[in-house]
């Protein structure tokens, strides 16, 4: 990235430094844009601040932007600092937050009528991709919001992503498709423990189960990505917590309960990922769900 | 394909001439082999006839031969056709019987013990993929036996096959295996039916969806395939027909209850692909699975 | 019941008037205690004036007493008309607050603490029984509180119940108990149906097998209420609503997932529960949970 | 129970003397009658004898009889002993073969038909209850077959059973519904495991609750036998095997399957059931199934 042309160097905050908000951002200041992060705790604000971002005090100092990020933690975080009028109120009413943390339905409607009702803009931004991609910049992200409003995000996004899909005028929309991405990737997760498993019980051995899959049919990222982490029994250090992923299974159930639509196999990868976490697992990687189909090891 | 040295023509024998064996032995034929076939029922030996194969009158004449090829519809026809001193005799004592139909581990074992008894060779050598595949000599091959065995087999395979992947020694691990990639197939489906439901309920069109999942983190050919299947809801005519699903899913349910090796994926996928069979759909292709968790069109 | 002396008059107010409530309430009335009822709609209000209850027009107005009694349809009514400090407060400083409805647990401990902080007495005493049993003053109610404040609640839990069982010192506690008896319910109604549809299968009918059943193993008043309407498919006038069933069954599984707890039937039970609601039979009574085993009548 | 007038002693054969078989086989030589026992192994066999019974060598001695009883394992050992031309022949054409053990409705329906087509009458009678009652001869008998033929076994059953339940023409039926009330009970087990873990979390105790559920809702005899177990975490001696209990549960499921007829609750305890197995606690009460739910012990 080349530096930017200070016509083009934009005004960001940025509310959450979490891996990926910190990878996130770093590239923003990387991009030559006046950065103002917070975080709760302080380490990763002081490392983001050495690589020349601002240091604020309070999320309300961070909205006072025509660009604000949030990446926090989960709904309960992002529900304390961003259902604050004094945030929403602060932003620029020209200005647009991009929400692009992983929460649930029914907070990207609360945040989005929230917004609206002080005339400010809500986007929705989550993204897919592990922590390498958010720090090489190459997220997928999935926005959703009006048409024009993330026309205007755009330069800020193209920071962050390799791409970003539209996928609807809601806010809302992109949380239910973010969830139901990873639904599938847990889904992926859970369907090669089990076929392992099986082969394991009539004599094949893991790594060679997990080539044959990903050099065949089940070729793409995720098989690749998290067929390598089974095959190796290597869940440290986690590129995504089992834990989040336990949080985001937990957000699809409610979204598609709600709807009345069910999800018998998201029924059964909320039980196994929550006896995970239960026996101390919540912090290895997502791929550690495999273990309970795959036992002892072979 | 070149025309064969006549050196290099064999002789093949070919039981079972459904979808998938015609356009492999259509293969063999038109590679310059000498191919003798049998089906139970008489059309599609006609039209294997019409291209250049010997028709056989009994799977025992057909037996006679160095290169024994079975590619029957289920266990109890392959059980019927090959459990029988007599197919298994006629065998040329350096001959090689492939079995390339998905049956079960079980029988795959009592297939083993009944030609090792008369002193005859017997290989497993599953495929992988639809009949365009099968009819492009595109399949990947699941091979297990005894190396030497495969060796021998490798210049037939190499009619039918794009790659032919040793799985183990013991013909049955090739079954296990096959039987895993079935059930990881068929996941992959539900997944997306399920994934897809979600996304409808709050507004997101299945192929935006689609297009969306199979452009970024689950591509390759299963998701790409089965995704324009799903997408379009275009399930006849069937590339993999919905019973034979169920099939398969019951076998790998089989040997994976006699091992205690437990597939709570598999259970549903068994529950949800029998409901559609006893409700008229098993002829449709496998991608229909996804219809239940889809419920009303968008 | 024979009249109460008038120095046993006790002063009750009564929110909630639906099925369950207004057979309460009127059994306080019959039992000659001075009863104060409300209810968001007025019809039921007008049945029990006529039996000689006082109309209150607000709920504020109903708290003033010793003895308040809530029957309130679900969560979402219990909260807006109980979370209201109005009304806690209103309540006699050694009066109590006796919850018997069938609510969260979560909401059990924010009622719990909302009346602590404000110096009140609060009871969870939840009820077992349909509505027949509550117009006989025949319920068994689960008592959840500390003890002596159970025993000054007696007088009044007499009118209502054949017996009180204390389960606990935190009221959360009773409502705890009573959605696992409500999870229980609901897993027997959907094992006789599994098990009718595979009698079914074999030929054996249903009231056959019911009779059967209901003869020998699986005596009790739930296999005899349920099996008999399960028997004659007779699913209206609702004695429990399936929506109701649905309802406690989610919030089994919510108080079962905050604590890790895996609950596998009442996973399957709130999925076959919501199919039911989502094709317009949530105002059958629970015993249609059956119907989806059963499929076609015999 | 009386001595039998000498006119009124029968001839029985009796094969298969485990702890159901002996308990019977016992009861019918209490009863006066003339009893020849075969069993796999010999010390059972000399317990009988000890009490009066006469030893045969082969299964075939023994069916040379009017009245011949089968409780033997399981399908291996009863399609072993029983699929033989030779017993089969031997048993006196105006007499009857009562088998009584849990078997398939695959092998009833084969055992059927194998009499049938040798002019030898074959019933179904299949029981319920554990060895206790079985020993004081008060199981309930499951007859299925012909009406004429239930009559003259009769006489024979009186002596095992306080009651016998017609419950088809068949034989097929009455074990299928042998098996559905086997789903019953253990679906009641799961269940009450899984509700007694949901209040464990919430700090009531199992045995406050057992009491609570078998005092009220849930009384009868599975309740009270599994409740009372299940409390006390009392686990052995086993008066109904898991592992048997895995057995039956799988015997629905094909019995289900075959006809498309879905039991989700019984893939959930064919999985629990069978991890158990797994870690050794196959010959534990059939009550340890809820020790899945339970987790550590309260």
């Amino acid at each position: 990235m080349r530096p930017l042309d200070p016509l083009n160097t934009l005004d960001i905050g940025f509310l959450g430094l979490g891996t990926m908000g910190s990878a996130m951002a770093a590239n923003l200041v990387r991009a030559g844009h006046r950065v103002c992060v917070w975080n709760r705790s302080a380490e990763p604000v002081a490392a983001l601040v050495a690589r020349g971002a601002r240091r604020a005090t309070t999320p309300t100092d961070v909205a006072q932007t025509k660009y604000l990020i949030s990446m926090l933690a989960d709904d309960k975080a992002a529900r304390e600092v961003l259902l604050d009028d004094a945030v929403i109120r602060r932003l620029a009413p020209d200005g647009v937050h991009m929400s692009m943390s992983t929460i649930s339905v029914a907070l990207a409607r609360e945040l989005t009528a929230a917004h609206t009702s002080l005339g400010r803009s809500y986007l929705a931004a989550p993204v897919l991709g592990r922590p390498d991609l958010a720090a090489s910049g190459n997220l997928t992200i999935l926005a959703a919001g009006a048409a024009p409003l993330i026309a205007r995000a755009q330069p800020v996004l193209n920071c962050l992503g390799r791409v970003t899909w539209p996928v609807g005028d809601e806010p809302a929309q992109a949380n239910a498709v973010k969830l139901a991405f990873n639904v599938m990737l847990a889904s992926a997760i859970e369907a090669m423990g089990e076929a392992t498993a099986l082969v394991n019980a009539h004599g094949v051995r893991t790594k060679s189960f997990i080539e044959l899959l990903t050099s065949t049919l089940f070729q793409g990222p995720v098989y690749a990505t998290y067929g390598a982490l089974l095959a190796e029994r290597r869940y440290r250090p986690a590129g995504f917590k089992l834990s989040l992923g336990l949080k985001d299974v937990r957000l699809a159930l409610e979204a598609s309960d709600a709807a009345h639509v069910h999800m018998p196999f998201a029924n059964i990868l909320r039980d196994h990922l929550s006896s995970a976490v239960q026996r101390g697992d919540g912090d290895l990687d997502l791929a550690a769900l495999a273990e309970r189909a795959l036992g002892s090891p072979r």
